[in-house]
């Protein structure tokens, strides 16, 4: 059997994610990586360069942000390959889908997949269908926020940091109780702050800009602490993440709960794991003759996996 | 919109499970409940004449069981109406995949549906398509074990009993740790069994037949406690049940961890939701025009919920 032919744009912490998880699989093979910039990479090719890979690659991981690259590259790129994305600003991603879908005329695109949104939306869907009556629930953490490590290193005086979100065990346990509360964001997630300042900066001043930055800290208890860069480098070098999505849903006097979690020792080699298995289903829809934009929702499981259809009747059933 | 019209095979906890379902939507209404006994319900028919009916029901939910019911039921009315089930005994689903499917040839057939098989099997598919490197786990419990429970009443003397199935915390935890232990079955899930006697029956003997039970008990830590037959009926009338699948995976040297679980108050009302919803996804693949058996690794998630692929992308991506 020839494998599955992939091609990654982007080499940061997704592109690197998405090339360990092909090492690992025996039906899919990286044969290009796709940079504007230079890379010391056997297989890097110019990115201006990639319509001549047209009939060389059968699905194109993209792998670059959602601010600025996928907007562009996404329609673009779904005219020629079949393609994965992360696209993950959610207010604009029905917008995205349209750009998506009118070029995807002869390929399929899966757009907006990871764990959230991907796993996450899937879930929420999934336990909502089946327990219509109840209430969802999204807690996020233990993990690094960059964008609110990126709010952080933009304030005077702040050299270098790194943000956790933390939810929170009581609201969990309310959840998990049956209780259907309503949650404030203070009572969902807790924030913590390691800080490398400046020498000289005022540390109080600091602290004071963080816990009241508004949309960031404001609407949260927020833990500063002060460290030096080499604690930094040595103790949050990682970039951890997950989650729980919860549904606690009610059949008249029963009550029942749906609990998805992620736990995840890197956030970019995770979400790169699940893009490599959705460009697994874009392969298979468009060998099946199918085209267009895809999300998570559209997309049957058992296409994920390397087992055929009777296989997982078989054996995972 | 019109309603979906929806019939039910068979009233006992899972065609009473359906109909409680049914009452939460707007967009399904149940239109008949057949049963080879007479009914005290207004949309009782016998399920002799259900062949009339094929014209005037969107999809049929066979709330049967799989040792005698589904087996005969499943591919004679896949032949007439779209259908879906919760058969589950694990060895025969690909034979009767095949039959059913023979038979759907002009109607869509889930088959299997529920939560293990169903979402559970959903589950250890998606995470193990994302991690192909780790271990899966499943964990039933805490929770009413029904064929434990016929076991339990079949032994001489025993008047009537409850057997609970609970999942060993240590086991749980060890996975959450991410140690990828081999497992044992005593290591994984401990019994709990309510006995009711007969009068003058010998308790130490019941006992120890019930601990050196093959399959059923032998294997696992079990612990006997006899009770009045009030206590059962005021303490376990219920049938609760639920569980957890866990994924353990590696990245490198990246651990990840995915974990689902279930905390059902009702397993066959929880069951039935998922199948109502089931049957929602199987309407809509026949309007589509599609045909034949599908489980659930087939049925993209997005047609379980009674929103638009358009709503879905907007509001729960």
């Amino acid at each position: 059997m020839s494998k599955i032919r992939i091609g990654i744009v982007g080499y940061g912490n997704l592109g690197k994610g998405a090339e360990k998880a092909l090492a690992q699989l025996d039906d899919m093979e990286l044969v290009a990586v796709f940079s504007r910039r230079q890379l010391d990479h056997s297989l890097y090719q110019p990115l201006a360069g990639i319509a001549e890979w047209k009939d060389k690659i059968d699905v194109l991981v993209l792998c670059g942000g959602s601010a600025t690259d996928l907007p562009e590259q996404g329609p673009k790129l779904a005219a020629l390959f079949n393609t994965v994305d992360s696209f993950d600003t959610h207010a604009r991603i029905p917008e995205y889908y349209e750009q998506v879908n009118a070029a995807a005329t002869g390929t399929i695109a899966v757009i907006s997949t990871g764990w959230d949104p991907g796993l996450f939306s899937l879930t929420r869907v999934l336990s909502e269908s089946i327990l219509p009556q109840g209430e969802s629930y999204t807690f996020w953490g233990r993990g690094v926020s960059q964008g609110h490590s990126d709010a952080l290193r933009r304030i005077a005086g702040v050299k270098d940091a790194r943000q956790y979100t933390i939810p929170s065990e009581t609201a969990l346990q309310r959840v998990r109780n049956g209780e259907n509360p309503q949650l404030t964001t203070r009572e969902k997630h807790t924030r913590e702050c390691f800080v490398v300042t400046e020498d000289g900066a005022d540390k109080q001043k600091i602290e004071q800009e963080i816990v009241n930055m508004p949309h960031y800290f404001a609407d949260y208890d927020t833990k500063v602490l002060f460290i030096s860069q080499e604690e930094l480098n040595r103790d949050h070098a990682a970039l951890p993440h997950g989650g729980f999505v919860l549904r606690s849903g009610q059949t008249g006097d029963n009550n029942h709960l749906v609990e998805f979690s992620l736990q995840l020792d890197s956030n970019p080699e995770f979400t790169s794991n699940v893009l490599i298995a959705y460009a697994r289903a874009a392969y298979r829809l468009h060998q099946k003759g199918e085209n267009g934009a895809r999300t998570v929702f559209d997309i049957p499981i058992g296409l994920l996996s390397p087992r055929t259809a009777e296989e997982l009747r078989r054996d995972a059933l």
